[in-house]
């Protein structure tokens, strides 16, 4: 059902007309085909042609195919790069990979097979069956067409240093164009997935090029890496609440006025009225544990009309949110929670060990540190280290950003973490919905969890009593029509739970040492940014 | 950093306020608890207290907790009632549920302890160590308070057939309030789950009354039930692509008006700008295909600005939707997709069984039928079908929502299917980017998919060249420049793909043989309803 995106164009034409349509759009591919094919063999050409098609002893070998619109239905032949090993030397392949350079001397032309982030380079020399034609044809392919090729794996002469696959080559005896690229790219693949420490001279491809054209910034080895390993981390995270009895379930992103509100909400008009994109599932997470669910995950996008243009501030994110009941103390949650990090940390590297070393290739970053248990410290704690390190700061004063970052150094450099809980927030900095600390209502049943000094999670006990959440809603200022059913869904029984919050984009960040999270968001949006 | 959902009510307070604001609440909870305590002791209470309280051998026996505010990490001794067995006959557990019911017969008590799905009948005697006092006490809790119950579990006198635990009782040494529920409730959990078999003089509970009190209509078995089934459906999903090498990703709910617009979105200012709701990750999961992810899955909400009331639409549902490269021809992906259904189908007979039986008890339906490897029909042996059974229509003309029924009826009749295949639908019917035919330009390379007659999965080989693209989209009138993003999209190379996107409450609905799509989403938004 969710074929109709574009449903509004999608007005039934006539019978005729999509007959003429069809009959155009063949004769169009043709011409286009017929186009690529001089363009590809082009300037000798003609003098080939001179002598006649005959004279071509690979006449189709090479060429580019028709357009793939599923016309048999044939068994799949075709094998992966990535499958390719020394056992398969002497043996004939049929690769499809995109062609990601190609480079002719004369009598040979070589050119380098890529699928996804593996490699392998084709040495197509002229001989018996190989034409002139097809050799400039086939180094006349434009960039990051998508290629057919069949071919006889050999040993390489030499490392092949530029590839995944190093002892290994490809001769051809066929390359057909499965779908042609147009000759100029807006990005080279190459310069976007450059090494940082290669210095300065080398051409570098601007972040904003890169999200302008993300299909082609997708392509490279380390967003290929990236975006594999964000989805590890949502695997991992369900995998372990699974494995512990969660629910998942999902929650509403359309809200109405009434349970929530105030700024940094995107509103819209809602038939009659308005509606509001939640800012987080907290309501709604809270709602299920009242609704007797025990132990609920949801994964789904958070809204944030915050104009903020930050390496780590999005309008629009992931979170991966968990609430859970417990018995007698939110510690029961907390580390909980802890558990699930190093589940997915370990999850992460040895399931990604191979897309950690590939953005590390381009982005150099010290391999991320934890503990098991994972190390807690008191927010007072934290406090301390900060004062010890010099930084003036009261008691109960919220964590800026630079002194977050200050701290993760000093735990790192005193504990060799770059994972750590910090427990028991001063209470006046927390949401109203807090529990207070029952030995001193200075702090409270509140932690976050910070990766290499940036906070990742926010959590705390919820109150679960109406009346006390009555009461500090009424110390907080907040006026209680705009938060009754917040507060009525406690009204009929509700253990004690508490929870927190996500964000993936900076998890994924912060796991392989990113400066920004415009990195691990696939189409990512901020205040400047809505396309593509 | 989910947390902040109600962060404008954040503001700092001083201390002091907090502190008093804490003095507040407790004193509020110790009011509270006294009035609860005095009302369950109702009536009688007076007379017991002219005794004196020292005649109550029960005292500390029974009472109102303290708000549990994680004063002591203590080891988690609770058993769950799912966990009871004839094992633990004459041992001493406790259990913390909610009071489904209480009655009292003048010495006894009998009360029934519910946690989810599961119940078990506790009988409190007067005698020794209980006093009339506590039996008193117990009879007046409040129902769904949430309570801790330590007892010996003994063999049931008779069959408690009102009871998920038939042949046990726990008999009640200790009785504590954990959560004290509201005395009267909007609705009864009773009314809420009673079987639709059990005529029409029984109590019901109506549709908006249930989500109006959503967090008590989750409490039933039945809802339980299907929210868990429907996380299944989620996970089988997922489970099958990711063993089968798809990558998940997430795709941006904010997109702008170029790339897509028209009827039927949501649209909001986003800073100097507007932004719309995605309608679908349609766009996006191409991308990734573009951007050669190769096989892509994604979760998540997906937005309909349609006033449609009725029994299977809502305005936020969420899209289970997977695209991939394929080789050949689009069955490649089609049978997958199919197979993926298949591994759906088995996986929730096995994991969700009791789901299954416990939603069958309330909403009595007849099991779910498939063919394995499933059943794929073309469109126009669809259309012959229904033509048999005396509906008029044209060969190209699209399915109504009746003539689906009907040949969902048809199919099952003459298949014993539940779930089939609908190929090759008319072009003219279908999106602009759905690829034609290769033999017959009248038909299309797409497929809907059908559970019990009602379409959950659409999908169709899209068309990957830029110059059949804009052929079609030409020919479909629509205007180049708004979705000229879209269509440079496949200006590098793209391979031949195809997918699909199903509806997660569709699917959960039909499976289960509801009859409205409200029973299946959590919080549900349609024209009418955005709360709770």
């Amino acid at each position: 059902m969710s074929e109709i995106v574009l449903d509004n164009f999608g007005d039934e034409i006539s019978k005729k007309a999509a007959k003429k349509a069809q009959k155009a759009a063949e004769k169009a591919a043709k011409k286009a085909q017929h186009k690529a094919e001089e363009r590809a063999t082009n300037g000798s050409a003609t003098n080939e042609q001179s002598g006649g098609p005959a004279e071509d002893v690979s006449v189709g070998k090479y060429g580019i195919c028709e357009l793939i619109c599923s016309v048999e239905n044939k068994p799949v032949q075709h094998v992966n790069i990535s499958q390719l090993n020394g056992s398969m030397i002497g043996h004939t392949v049929l690769v499809r990979a995109r062609l990601h350079t190609a480079r002719a001397t004369g009598k040979q032309c070589f050119f380098t097979l890529r699928s996804q982030d593996h490699s392998i380079q084709c040495v197509l020399a002229l001989g018996p069956s190989v034409s002139k034609q097809m050799l400039k044809f086939v180094a006349g392919i434009n960039k990051e067409s998508i290629v057919d090729v069949t071919g006889v794996v050999v040993k390489a002469a030499q490392a092949v240093s530029s590839c995944t696959i190093e002892d290994l080559e490809i001769q051809p005896s066929s390359v057909m164009v499965v779908s042609l690229a147009e000759p100029r790219l807006p990005l080279q693949i190459d310069d976007a997935q450059r090494a940082e420490t290669e210095g300065d001279e080398v051409a570098r491809v601007l972040q904003d090029t890169r999200l302008d054209h993300r299909i082609l910034d997708l392509r490279t080895a380390t967003s290929q890496a990236t975006f594999r390993l964000e989805g590890g981390v949502c695997r991992l995270f369900r995998e372990y609440l699974t494995a512990k009895g969660f629910t998942e379930i999902m929650c509403p992103k359309l809200i109405s006025a009434a349970s929530e509100g105030g700024a940094n909400v995107f509103g819209m008009n809602y038939f009659e009225r308005k509606a509001f994109l939640a800012q987080s599932p907290q309501l709604y997470k809270q709602m299920a544990i009242a609704g007797d669910f025990e132990k609920v995950f949801t994964i789904g996008p958070v809204f944030r009309a915050e104009n903020s243009n930050t390496h780590r501030h999005l309008t629009e994110f992931v979170g991966l949110d968990m609430e859970m009941a417990f018995v007698h103390h939110y510690h029961e949650v907390m580390m909980l929670i802890g558990d699930m990090f190093v589940h997915m940390f370990r999850g992460l590297e040895k399931e990604h060990k191979r897309d950690i070393e590939l953005v590390g290739k381009q982005f150099p970053a010290t391999p991320f540190r934890y503990l098991s248990p994972p190390l807690v410290l008191q927010f007072r704690e934290g406090v301390q280290m900060l004062r010890e390190a010099g930084i003036e700061m009261e008691d109960d004063e919220d964590l800026s950003t630079p002194n977050e970052k200050l701290l993760g150094q000093l735990v790192k450099a005193k504990y060799n973490t770059d994972f750590f809980i910090l427990d028991k927030f001063p209470l006046a900095v927390r949401p109203f919905y807090t529990m207070p600390d029952p030995r001193n209502s200075k702090w409270s049943n509140s932690y976050d969890m910070f990766m290499r000094g940036e906070e990742i999670l926010s959590g705390a006990q919820r109150i679960h009593d109406p009346k006390l959440l009555t009461e500090r809603a009424n110390h907080h200022g907040i006026a209680i029509d705009t938060i009754q059913a917040y507060i009525d869904s406690f009204r009929y029984g509700c253990p004690p739970h508490a929870g927190g919050g996500i964000g993936l984009e900076r998890v994924t960040m912060l796991y392989l040492g990113l400066d920004n999270i415009r990195k691990t968001s696939m189409f990512p949006r901020d205040p400047k940014r809505l396309t593509p």
